[in-house]
């Protein structure tokens, strides 16, 4: 008999408990014992099916030595923090769906972890339920991984997907998105891109095996996003999506985001529609591989826990891919990466040719939308700088 | 240092030495320790980089202790066989691309591995270097795994988008697959469904835990599809794609099969062309995940491998969740399944309806094309016994 404890009884902390009580023969034959979960760290006490495994005291789990996994899934940085500390420190392995807490400190915890020969495991902060961090780090191992991007949150994706369907402004599909459990009263997180950023720091701290931090990666959300751009990109073959996007660059360099883009609707990320995430992974052997599902909801995310509990318990600790140095650098700010450009000006096509020379026009009603060719990001700044704005984006190449 | 030896020197193998080579600096951060090809099995000496490392005698591989993992790339089931039990027996981990070996001698070769405290790895079998074996095996350990279904061979998918793009016949556009070197000179395995149904058997072995043997699962390819069939699908909103499909059955049931489908042309599925493969998983917790990218190549296939050595080398052999038991209990025929038939019938929809009840017309020309409600195989069969039966397929749901 395995004993595990959960931290937090919230959305993925119930659905760890289920998964657990659920698939119970399903884990066993795998880790060729049952698994079971001891205790339930709560703030307050809540009646129900758990209530017998509940405790408000930390100490309670932290000196049990029956105790051999902690899932973290309290959220937020201090408390979730501390718990991850004093857990790795007393010896038991850690598995946690915290993005912000992997993304700010992930780096120190492992290296933590490592020290005391256990393991600190976060598959279920990318993608919900999706595989990527495992099949990054392992399957993909003999690559050397070149670029990142992908469509990590759901919220903002199903977002957009209403405004193109059905003709909605971003505020009006937000406000459907938060009727239907998608989007939290507060919507910051998910619609400014921070939610993403965290993502993108994590899958490129692994990738490239250096640490990126969140405040120095540009996280653009798509609350500015007007519905008119959409519909522009939409009628020229193109799908707007927000994506994380992280580049390993000549020389050594790397570089980060996060930023709405017109992406050709050929591009399997073009149909990646509602809820659903994708993220695309290029290594210099595989070339582009897509992991694609739902990446978030009770169970998808509780199930990524549980794997994860259940790998601490079968391999070894020691395991070098998993980690990266703290060292920030080589980053380099991705208004130098290449692309082509969306932009809408108050102005004609003369405006456009003057500032760019050959554009490709997309619509000209008052205002012109077009493509420019493929320029840095600080040239398109530079040469737009005397035209009148309206919407600037990257086009995925 | 960690010194492995290659079996065989075709596409593989040779991308195999290549991927050593290349990412040597990856693969030794990750690794701790530089990674080296010391041997290679070859039947006749060929000049080229590898001469200095090429014996022909299995042998010297098999008493060399400094050799710690032998990468088979022989292919086919004979001399694979053989050498991979000798491997094993030596205590040497064995890591694979050889689907048919797998498929046919997985069950006993990974018992053998265990015994010898040694891994049998081969996710380079399935979907080349698309990481999916160990995200359904371990990232998805804590689920039940209901179904399963993918576009596993890449010359198929290649043919079936030639067919719809250029309205080529299967045999024009098999011609042309064979000019771009995507289909060989005898295409038999592919073409008829058999590379797939390899596949097919190792996810459902590896999902389910017990034995599937390739000789009992149904196995229909394209050669008889006609282009007359894959336009009327497209028309009606449907893509033809070759599915290899495993589902579990309630109270304890599993099948497996290939076959062309009708798949709807919003299921990402359906937008996967060219060479390209996708894999589908459903778990009881995680919902469907979606597994994308090329199938195929020298240095996708080479670099799964390699990255299946890294994990020997790096994690206990003992883990349960790879393995699966000999039985072929519970294996049920595919006719027992549910779904809508599409049907191309010599006759009128009069005829349709007398057969099925209610159908869905797709097109009358002479011919009648037509979708059913769902049913069985079984009595999709019993109730077109009177009709003219020009094409039969499932429509994936």
């Amino acid at each position: 008999m395995i004993q595990i404890a959960i931290l937090g009884l919230g959305t993925v902390g119930t659905g760890v408990a289920k998964v657990v009580a659920e698939n119970m023969r399903q884990i066993e034959r795998k880790l060729g014992e049952p698994l079971e979960v001891k205790t339930i760290l709560v703030r307050r006490f809540k009646d129900g099916p758990y209530r017998q495994l509940m405790t408000s005291d930390f100490q309670k789990i932290e000196s049990d030595p029956s105790i051999r996994v902690v899932v973290e899934t309290i959220g937020g940085v201090e408390a979730a923090y501390e718990y991850t500390r004093r857990a790795l420190e007393a010896g038991k392995h850690v598995v946690t769906a915290n993005k912000q807490l992997v993304a700010e400190h992930g780096c120190e915890l492992l290296d933590l972890a490592k020290r005391k020969n256990v393991s600190y495991l976060f598959e279920a902060s990318v993608g919900g339920g999706i595989p990527v961090l495992h099949p990054l780090t392992q399957c993909m191992a003999a690559n050397r991984i070149d670029e990142i991007y992908g469509i990590l949150n759901g919220t903002t994706n199903y977002i957009l997907t209403r405004m193109v369907r059905t003709d909605a402004f971003f505020s009006d599909a937000l406000r459907e998105a938060q009727a239907k459990g998608y989007a939290e009263a507060d919507p910051t997180a998910d619609v400014e891109g921070i939610d993403a950023g965290r993502k993108i720091c994590i899958l490129a701290d692994l990738a490239f095996g250096q640490q990126i931090d969140p405040a120095a990666v540009p996280m653009e959300g798509i609350s500015k996003l007007s519905l008119r751009d959409v519909k522009v990109a939409q009628r020229a073959g193109y799908r707007v999506r927000l994506l994380g996007r992280a580049v390993r660059l000549p020389g050594g360099g790397r570089t980060a985001y996060v930023a709405p883009h017109l992406i050709p609707e050929d591009n399997p990320m073009a149909n990646v529609e509602d809820v659903f995430n994708a993220v695309m992974v290029r290594g210099n052997a595989t070339g582009e591989v897509m992991f694609y599902g739902r990446g978030a909801g009770e169970l998808p995310t509780a199930s990524a826990c549980v794997a994860d509990v259940m790998e601490c318990l079968q391999s070894s600790p020691r395991r070098d891919e998993i980690g990266w140095s703290p060292s920030m650098e080589g980053f380099v700010d991705p208004l130098e990466l290449k692309a082509r450009h969306y932009f809408r000006i108050e102005g004609s096509l003369t405006d456009a040719a003057t500032a760019f020379g050959q554009v490709e026009v997309l619509s000209e009603d008052g205002e012109t939308a077009f493509l420019t060719e493929s320029l840095t990001g600080r040239d398109a700044a530079r040469q737009s700088r005397f035209l009148n704005v309206l919407a600037c984006m990257r086009v995925l190449s």
